[in-house]
């Protein structure tokens, strides 16, 4: 089945111990649908401004990526400047956010787009993800990602948002502040009451918590020695669960379990290089040979 | 095979978001001791003082543990007090530690003990863990922990020290610090160089790296809802590991898998309750119950 990600197309500046690069295609969306569109066919709903590079429109629908709904608008792109020091590769530092053409979107919905059965709502304003979920008939699994700002900025709308979807993506920090515990298996369960049926915690280099009533589990990241660039891991991460999900039809404990595989072995990829330089030529081939060494490392 | 270790047997003071507890019965070796002897033989070399509990010496004979090198000196035993905060449930806080026997102490090792073929050298002294392994004759693999204030005070002789042991046991934060790395596969890597063939860096509630020439993986910790105490979790994780290969007599990568697993398990137990209060009445059962659980949720 296929897969429809609302979220932000961007263009990033990055700096890393590992060096400075300007204009990278970036965005919560892009980074999701780069590793969802190798396992499925994924749907790109989200707007650029008028700067936006041709090449990287070329890139995405080289990538059999749907951008029937990328809408491309008066102004300029969002763009995003973050820099990551040494001591902590884990954490983005934002140094400048300029939001461009995100100010008074409105996300849009082809009709052919509209039964797609799994939805993404990367991160985003609340208000415009509902926004999104209000255009979509007959979804089958919804999954959100959200972040801090809008824990703090708009956590009413979070609220209700997170009350009608299928499987909701925190990171350790967002997931401790929504649910005001500091322990994440208590913060999973106090996210669960919430609303969605799958609670997953991206904890970076530490891998995910899964949490759901009928099972939970940790599962540990691919170890990265090289990390050049975290920014869009965790989109990556929930791209590659939420590409084998709408591949497999089915949301039970063994797929969810496999997306998981799929999603921790893309993110790995994704750190390794700048923004997508990693991602963007990566075969499946290159994805199976890499999950099954972390699949025997994990047999015991 | 039989496992010898030596370290700290002590009486520990905790406060924990969970409560206050006296007079626990803690220490380096007497957690790894409790973990291990569920799974092999276990000599416990340490020092106590002669206010040390009477029920306590029960307790560790009862479990089997061969205690004829535990002496008795004339003082107090080593006391630590500690706590840890809600919001850091993975960090000690020490408020106090009153040495008492442990100053000056040399170890002992009874004659039917040299030959033991594996021991692990807990956290203590770098000075006296090398007198420990200057007793033993035909060791076939040593393990050796330590602790932040060793590798300040006195890093010329862990560094020596670490050259002669076959594994090497640290958190993060120890691991970063030997090695002046913050990646942790390049701090583990770097660690390899100083000697062991083995590393393995614990994470606490994230699980633990292992790191060898030939494989190299991430393990997940077990998710625990009601983290009480975690004084004495990497004790009881290596007491786990160390029992488990000393039993199987061999160290390649299945049994090192096999191995983690069983120290996973065992210090998800030990944090659930105050010092050895969840530990001290495991059986096996319970403990493969649990075990199989982990397995069942990361296999894939």
């Amino acid at each position: 089945m296929s897969l429809l990600v609302m979220g932000t197309v961007a263009l990033d500046n990055v700096k890393t111990p590992s060096g400075l690069r300007r204009d990278l295609l970036g965005g919560s969306a892009t980074h999701f649908a780069m590793s969802a569109s190798l396992l499925t066919k994924v749907h790109l709903v989200a707007v650029i401004g008028k700067d936006f590079p041709e090449r990287h429109i070329r890139f995405l629908t080289k990538k059999g990526i749907d951008i029937t709904s990328l809408i491309v608008k008066e102004g300029t792109t969002f763009r995003w400047e973050g820099e990551y020091k040494k001591e902590d590769l884990n954490t983005a530092l934002t140094r400048a956010t300029q939001l461009g053409v995100l100010e008074g979107y409105i996300p849009e919905v082809a009709v052919h787009q509209r039964n797609t059965p799994f939805v993404f709502l990367a991160n985003f304003d609340p208000d415009i993800q509902m926004k999104l979920l209000d255009r979509m008939r007959k979804s089958k699994f919804v999954g959100l990602d959200s972040m801090n700002l809008w824990i703090e900025l708009k956590k009413k709308s979070l609220l209700k948002l997170i009350r009608r979807v299928d499987l909701f993506v925190a990171n350790e920090g967002e997931a401790k502040a929504l649910s005001g515990e500091s322990n994440l298996v208590k913060a999973a369960k106090y996210l669960r009451r919430l609303g969605p049926k799958f609670i997953m915690i991206k904890k970076g280099e530490h891998g995910v918590l899964f949490y759901s009533d009928s099972f939970k589990f940790s599962f540990p990241a691919y170890p990265v020695e090289q990390v050049v660039d975290p920014t869009g891991a965790g989109d990556t991460f929930a791209g590659g669960v939420m590409g084998y999900l709408s591949q497999a039809s089915t949301t039970n404990e063994q797929t969810i379990k496999k997306a998981i595989l799929y999603g921790t072995t893309l993110a790995s990829f994704n750190v390794e290089g700048f923004g997508m330089a990693k991602t963007a030529y990566l075969t499946l081939k290159d994805v199976h040979q890499r999950m099954n060494e972390l699949k025997k490392f994990i047999s015991v």
